[in-house]
């Protein structure tokens, strides 16, 4: 006999049993109908691209993360594992956009891999759910990305959390008039890091790192650290520029004005879209709106939804200018939130069908598999237990995968012409004619449809 | 300025634009409602797993064509691409089963990798759609894996195909009557092979390899090649051992009889599940039932959708038997007979959504995104023209993607407080209130809906 070899994951790397499986199955679900729902289209693009892709987006640090991939066959082909969405989007989106046309709206949902060290909640294969256009600068665009946001945690069944909002614009702006404006990116890289480090801290790392004044950098963080309704946050803002007035700014905050007003036209909650100058994304990458998600009673798990606009998404692969906005969310951060919220997404049950039909008798397989058949051509998932094994033991089975209904009959009910349904959670128990079968059990399990 | 790197894909890889990927949205979408209506669950594994876990599952050639995954950190750790759903699976089941408890009934989608030479229709990477019933050997399971793969094809759309149906216990049965039940492997390799090389090759190459003579290879054939109806073939199949009755070959036309009778039973339309006693796919995996499923107007692709039952799935990691029965339907195959097909649900649309709301006025755009919100409430996708642009040019892209409403309004609209609703195939524009928007919308859309 030989050894059996030890069944295992890879470090970084999981499985999804049942019940968390069909939670994501949900939200993925609820994410690519609101996708949709704007108008957004599914596009897909492989797991692996050529080396030369991938390499090079983020310096040498960036790059030791990429997997790479090699064929046993021994091909040159240099390969490796995509390590986020964007990245192909663009490769993609410079390869067929003269056949597609702009504006374009894609969706993209899928596993990305990053070989970094694991840690609580880091794992090194994780699934992002992106949306984009790209080939415009209108602000309904812009718009658009925070309404979208907005329904995808609606749908999700979130009615505490908000999206965070800033323009790049004002901060431009005011580096503008401070004749900074070649300071912006070690600006935005120490400023990104406020919640952590601390004003001082930050003023510091500027004066340092970007070599402007303390009393720059002080100015830089009153802009970021400005507070207040998002009426009052773009009123005081635009008094930063009264005495000389700036157009980046000023369409930065024009641009914030009509979002809101935008939002408020089409009932966006109050207090849902926060203004919130503080916020940055690091990235340089990002030149408008900026957009963070964060979950009312449980921030500390950081942004589950983040993007923003950008100038040009492929400059690397095509000369053609392709400047967009959209955002991205991390699913599985997401899902581990919901799991610590309790979300009721996350029903406990380890089963999509709702009703187990009971064998009793093994020579009534084609009854039981006939009466399942009508349940679910009216839409109610059944499963048919596969064995004719003690009827308390298939009860046990229902209960533990948290099935609502049992069906059962033996020799007694087939003579009868009727099926005992077994409300598992109450354990109560009913005899239902074979004619009224299907109507009784859609009462039982939707018991608010009118 | 930099040189452009040039976008591409990977040989073997390939891109989903929009058109295609909505259809295969729409397959997968119908794979996962029919899956769950029978009680598979979801689960998902990761698309690295560890050489062990991957290599020697099918001999030298076969680990060939597992992708080699490494860290550039340079970590020890060995790791593969999966290339199947199955190896992960059994890896999974051996792993969690004492908690999961028996029978398990599993879906799983994903992409799988295998480096093997690209050629018509054959890529590096695909997608395979597994659904499996785990822990027991019933004949319940068989039956319904038959039924599971009836249902998918119906939800896709297709009438007409053909699940072609056989037990591997009929052709043990007639070996062991002729005392060469060790022959099984090499009869069946050549066995698979009927459709391609024909009768006299076959047997040819059995007497070569499986050391039988001539006369026995012309009986294993005679077996396979019984045709008629599926009683007829089942009857001459019982004519075969009435002088020497086998139980396995008993057993095996039981189980085949009785899938027969509960397919009736829950209106399966004849002619759907067809008894052919050819059909063996060569692997010897296999112990049981084994099913292909042929599309009868585009049966030179091959089988869309295969399976079978097996003695152990997870004998290499488990002490624990675990006998199951699934199948597995070939994504990419099965979307590009839709193609070939123009089968319906390929719509020629490259946008889920189906109204285009014209930016007609830019200052109007909290009117045109709530005339928009107002219509996703009611389950309708809408986009929002992100620019002012002239309206044929906005009606241009609209028709091009596939919208089939465009809403138009700007001012005298506005003051009228009516929008021109234009139906973009006939070219046909009405003035509707805005209070009756949504409704004649739908109406529009869904003429058929009472």
């Amino acid at each position: 006999m030989s050894t059996l070899i030890t069944p295992r994951t890879l470090s970084g790397f999981r499985d999804y049993l049942p019940e968390v499986m069909l939670a994501r199955e949900k939200v993925l679900d609820k994410a690519r109908h609101v996708y949709r729902s704007y108008g957004f289209t599914p596009i897909d693009t492989p797991a692996a691209e050529a080396l030369e892709i991938l390499l090079g987006k983020g310096g040498d640090e960036s790059d030791k993360l990429v997997y790479r991939v090699r064929s046993a066959r021994s091909e040159k082909e240099e390969m490796g594992l995509r390590f986020d969405l964007t990245v192909p989007f663009a490769r993609f989106a410079a390869q067929y956009i003269s056949e597609l046309g702009t504006p374009f709206k894609r969706y993209a949902m899928g596993p990305v891999w990053r070989g970094e060290r694991p840690g609580h909640g880091r794992y090194r294969e994780f699934w992002q759910c992106d949306f984009d256009t790209i080939g415009t600068t209108s602000n309904a665009a812009d718009i658009e990305t925070a309404l979208v946001i907005s329904d995808l945690f609606a749908a999700i069944g979130f009615e505490r959390f908000e999206v965070r909002i800033n323009n790049r614009l004002l901060l431009n702006g005011l580096l503008e008039l401070y004749g900074l404006a070649d300071r912006g990116v070690p600006l935005l890289r120490s400023l990104d890091k406020l919640p952590k480090i601390g004003r001082d801290k930050v003023i510091e790392e500027m004066v340092k790192e970007a070599a402007v004044t303390a009393e720059q950098a002080g100015r830089v963080l009153d802009l970021a650290e400005t507070t207040g309704t998002n009426e009052e946050v773009l009123n005081r803002v635009e008094g930063f520029f009264t005495a000389t007035p700036n157009a980046k700014a000023a369409e930065g905050i024009r641009r914030l004005r009509e979002l809101l007003e935008v939002g408020a036209a089409v009932g966006i909650p109050d207090g849902r879209f926060r203004i919130d100058l503080s916020i940055c994304r690091g990235l340089d990458y990002y030149t408008g709106m900026i957009y963070e998600t964060f979950l009312t009673d449980l921030p500390g798990i950081g942004s589950v939804c983040s993007g923003g606009r950008y100038d040009n998404l492929a400059s690397l692969y095509t000369k053609q200018v392709l400047p967009g906005v959209g955002a991205s969310l991390g699913l599985d951060r997401l899902v581990a939130a919901m799991e610590e919220l309790e979300h009721p997404l996350l029903t406990g049950q380890k089963t999509p069908a709702e009703v187990l039909v009971v064998q009793f008798d093994s020579s009534r397989l084609a009854d039981y598999q006939r009466a399942a058949s009508r349940l679910r051509e009216v839409g109610i998932p059944v499963e048919v237990y596969p064995d004719a094994k003690k009827v308390g033991q298939q009860l046990a089975y229902a209960e533990k995968r948290g099935f609502k209904l049992a069906v059962i009959a033996g020799t007694t009910e087939f003579e009868k012409g009727v099926w005992n349904v077994k409300a598992l959670a109450k354990r109560e128990e009913t005899a239902v004619t074979d004619a009224e079968l299907v109507e009784r059990i859609s009462e039982l399990l939707r018991p608010n449809w009118v």
